[in-house]
């Protein structure tokens, strides 16, 4: 086991399998069989040739593409194609800083390997002993990677909304973080990965994400306590702790492994003069 | 004038035009024509065609190899093909963390399109006004890049010699910084480029480098005295300036213009809301 092998956990797809996904000239998410041949279904919405999934020109503006989606999906919900539906619409930009094409239930992102973007927070103490991290278990309830370990605050990032503005939300639902406090969060860059979901009793797809990261100092009196239901237990640990569990186990959710090595890293525990791997992991937080 | 700019400036070469410099069965470096030409008068250590250059497998071990670079270079340096003879040897691994397969005077490491590696510090201030940085200009004596600004502290890596080590003893000669201060330094990451050094009255060359990059916390009241002459003066300025600098001007060596950006990322001076390049920008700073 080794941060490499975290690293390559998040980033094992073959592109060949995939075909861009088009939409309005621009491409805005991959896809693959056995999916990509259910939205034969839909001649009227989607163009496919063996280059390419053209969304209908027709289909010209925001509002179009996403009623049509809206259609679509929930057909496909009913054939028993999607899981775990949300009820929550996810924006798709060509890229994270242009206006989003069309909006897609969030259960169907993936499908469509269309990249998502998100919010982690590391959260730390600076103890007596050393620098420590909340962690957080996720519910065992939660449909997706339930009881894994994460980070200690993490969202996806909805439309509407900017992102430290999302990083308080969040950080106040999830762990009862006050607003003083999460206001002093500082972004300290990003990781991002393109991860592929196989295929099971639901089809798969591709996730080529981005997390934006931050670091949050926490009071050492403080005690994070969930208010959404979804973080069972936090966990307050020494960094050591947490290396070793990111490094030799598959303890963490597979892309909040990458936050905590960015995080090693940023702060010097995980340095180029005790591990031989260091450059390779370094370009590894970044596809 | 941009951030992105600067990176562009360190990261413009055509691959095409180069040749790998193969040793030991391992590539080490990259050459262009017309410095890849004069090697022909070597025919017992180059064997050149047009897949690649190797160094003749002949010289089986470190010290032949040297021995062979030393005498070819000298010939070199004597009908005027190098420019700037340091009487340094850097070595010349495949990778950081393997063993050198050479060494050669660090004049020739261009040329020879070999990756060097170095250390690069920020130095900083937490000030009532908020953060400032150290920022140094180069001596204008200097061969290399004369009167430019570049980072509180940096320096090559040689052989026989650890990172930290290195940071320690460059601190002490180019600013006087007590080593019990410079102990306290993080290492916090590296940025990588691959950067064309265009022909002139000298042949040119190749330097995909790596800098390993470290904050140095400075006390309020400390001042910086240069002891090995490298250095004219120092400047204690706000981050907003030194953005500014970075970003509108080529005052900056071009390649700590990338240290410095990397810094105002994980401080949270640049971020994904105060920047539509971010992404861009971040992606930049590793290649």
């Amino acid at each position: 086991m080794s941060y490499l092998a975290r690293i390559a956990e998040c980033n094992s797809h073959d592109p060949s399998r995939y075909r861009p996904f088009m939409v309005a000239g621009q491409r805005v998410g991959w896809l693959r069989r056995p999916f990509l041949d259910r939205l034969h279904d839909f001649p009227e919405v989607f163009r496919i040739d063996h280059e390419a999934v053209t969304l209908d020109p027709g289909l010209d503006c925001f509002e179009a593409r996403s009623a049509a989606f809206e259609v679509v999906l929930h057909r496909l919900a009913g054939d028993g194609a999607i899981s775990g539906w949300r009820g929550e619409q996810y924006p798709i930009p060509p890229s994270f800083t242009e206006p989003p094409l069309l909006q897609m239930e969030r259960a169907a992102v993936t499908l469509f390997g269309a990249g998502s973007f998100g919010v982690h927070v590391n959260g730390y103490v600076r103890h007596d002993e050393g620098l420590k991290m909340w962690i957080a278990r996720r519910a065992r309830a939660k449909p997706s990677y339930p009881g894994e370990l994460d980070n200690f605050v993490a969202g996806g990032q909805p439309i509407g909304i900017g992102l430290m503005e999302n990083v308080i939300k969040e950080a106040a639902e999830e762990a009862d973080v006050p607003p003083a406090i999460a206001a002093a969060t500082a972004p300290v860059g990003a990781v991002s990965y393109c991860h592929e979901v196989p295929d099971g009793d639901f089809p798969g797809g591709l996730s080529p994400d981005v997390m934006f990261v931050y670091d949050m100092e926490l009071p050492v009196d403080f005690a994070p306590r969930n208010t959404d239901g979804e973080i069972d237990e936090f966990y307050l640990l020494p960094v050591a702790e947490v290396m070793e569990t990111t490094r030799e186990t598959r303890d963490f959710k597979f892309n909040c492994a990458l936050v905590n090595i960015d995080f090693f890293i940023r702060r010097g525990f995980l340095n180029a003069e005790n591990d031989p791997d260091y450059l390779e992991i370094l370009n590894g937080l970044r596809r």
